[in-house]
C-alpha cells in the first residue's frame, strides 16, 4: 500500500510538471495551470481506479492535489527560464511514465486481476494522463509521434514486471518495470530505438 | 437532494442548449443535435459521480434525458434565427457553469468528502461537460482561451461555497458559488477581467 | 449473458479492425497498432459497463484483449494490400457499430433500467469506441460527418429493439437492432441517405 502510494506520488508530481508545461506553451494562467496539472497528474491513476471499481486515490488521499497544485506553481515561476519546454515536456514525461506504469502495475496486484489486465492497468495509468493532457491542450499525443517508443515502453516494461514478479517479488519487479520503461523510452528519444512502423504509403484516400 | 436534482435540472438545460448550438455550428441533423445536446448536459455530472461512486444521476432519473432533449429541439428550430450563434453558445455556457458548478458542490457535500474534494468536483462538474462538447466538435475547449476567467471562475465560486458553508449553511453558500461563478466569467466576457497569463514568449521548438 | 459474451465479442472483433486501421493511416509500430485496437474494441462497452456499475467486460473476460490483439496483427500484416483503407474503415465501424448497439441493448437490460435508458447504452456502446478512436488519431469523428447517418443509425436500432422486446422477445428484438442500424448506416454510406441537417448558413464569427 505505502508502495503504490509513493510510486502514485511521484508519478503525480512529475506528470504535473508536464502539465504545467503544456499549460505554459498554451499561455494560460495560474488556474490553467493548476487545471492542467492535476488533469495530467492524476487522469491516469483515476481511469485505472474507475475500471478497478477502487475510489479514485485522490479522494482517499486529497494531499496528492497539493502535490500536483505545488508543481503546477513551480513550472508557472520557471518555465520561462528554461530553454526549450518542448524537450523539458518529453523528458518529464517520460519519467513519469516509468514511474505510472509500475504504479498500475501495483494498484491491479492489489485488487486480484490476472496478468493481461494487470499489464494493462500499468499501461493505461502511464499513458492515460499523458494522453488527455495532449488532447485537451490540442497538441499532437505522444501516441501518435512515429517513430518513437511511448506505449511500447509502457506495455514492455508492464509485462517484464508481470512476467519476474512470482521469482523476484513484487517490488523488485516494480523497479525492474520502472527501469525497462525508462530505458526503452529513453533510448527511444536519445538515440532513435523504434519499432518498424506500418509500411509508409501515402494514405491515398484520407477523408476528412 | 431536491436541491441538487434543482441544480442538475437547470445545468442540463442550459449546457443542452449549448450543445445544440454546437451541433447547430458543425451542421449535423437533429439526432446530432440530440447527442451534443446530451453529451454537455450530462457530462460534467456523471464524471462527477463515477468519481464520488454515486449512480449517474440520469441513470436514476431519465427525465433529465427529456430535459437535454428538449432543449436541442428548440435550438434545431430556432438557431438560425439569432444573430452570433457563438456569442450565445459562450453566454448560455457561462449561465450553465454558474449553477453547475454548486450542483457539484452539492453531490460532494452529499457524500461527505473534504473541501480540498468537494471543490474538485464542483470545478470538474462545471468544466468537463463543456470539455467534452469543445473536444468532440473539434472546437478550441473554452479551458484554453487565453485572457478569460474560465476554470479560475469555477474554482474561485466553489472554493468560497466551501469556505462560507459552515458559516452561512449549504444553501446560501451554494447561491454564494453561483453568483461568484457567473460574476468573474461574465465580467471576464464583458469587461476584459482576467488573471495575468504565462509570460508571453513564442515557443521556439514547438514539436508538432 | 451468452449472447452478450457473443456480441461484444463479435464488436471487439471488428472494432478493433478499424483501430488497426486507424494505426495504420497514422504510421505507427505493432504496439500502436495493438493500443488504437484496443481502445477501439473495448472503449464503448467500458464506458457502458462503468456507468452501469458492471466490472468492465474484457476485466472479468480477459479474452477479449487477445480478440482485439489477434484484429490488430491482420491489420499490421494485411493492410497495405487494401486498396483504400479509409473505406474499408468506415464499413468495418458500420458492421462493428451494428453489433455494438444491441450489445448495450443487452447488458442494459440486464441491470433492469428503463427503455430510455437502455436506448443511451445502446448508442453509447455503439459509438463512444469509434469515438475514443478518431479523437485519439485526430480524425474527424464519425459524428460529426455531415449528411450521415451515424448516431441516428444507432439510436433508431436501439429504439427499435426497445419498443418491440415485448412482443417479439429479447433476441429477436436484438436482431432488428442489428438489422436496423446496418442498413440505415450502409444506406447512408452507399445511396446517401440522410436527415435534413441543420439549415446551413455559414457561421459569421467563429472563434478560434
Amino acid at each position: 500500500m505505502t508502495l503504490i502510494a509513493l510510486l502514485d506520488g511521484a508519478s503525480v508530481f512529475v506528470f504535473a510538471l508536464t502539465g504545467g508545461l503544456a499549460a505554459s506553451r498554451a499561455q494560460l494562467d495560474i488556474i490553467g495551470f493548476l487545471f492542467f496539472a492535476a488533469l495530467t497528474a492524476v487522469g491516469g491513476g483515476t481511469v485505472r481506479d474507475l475500471l478497478l471499481d477502487r475510489t479514485p486515490f485522490w479522494i482517499d488521499r486529497p494531499s496528492y492535489l497539493l502535490i500536483a497544485a505545488s508543481a503546477a506553481i513551480v513550472v508557472f515561476f520557471t518555465a520561462h527560464l528554461v530553454e526549450s519546454r518542448a524537450r523539458w515536456l518529453t523528458w518529464f514525461d517520460a519519467a513519469a511514465l516509468s514511474v505510472a506504469v509500475p504504479a498500475g502495475l501495483a494498484a491491479a496486484y492489489g485488487t486480484g486481476v490476472g496478468s493481461a489486465v494487470a499489464i494493462i492497468m500499468g499501461v493505461l495509468t502511464g499513458t492515460m494522463g499523458g494522453l488527455m493532457r495532449d488532447v485537451v491542450a490540442n497538441e499532437v499525443p505522444m501516441v501518435l509521434r512515429q517513430g518513437e517508443l511511448y506505449v511500447t515502453a509502457a506495455f514492455v516494461g508492464a509485462a517484464s514486471g508481470v512476467l519476474l514478479a512470482p521469482t523476484l517479488g513484487l517490488v523488485a519487479a516494480l523497479s525492474v518495470t520502472a527501469a525497462v520503461t525508462f530505458l526503452l523510452r529513453a533510448g527511444s528519444l536519445a538515440f532513435g530505438w523504434r519499432l518498424p512502423v506500418y509500411k509508409a504509403r501515402p494514405p491515398r484516400d484520407r477523408q476528412s
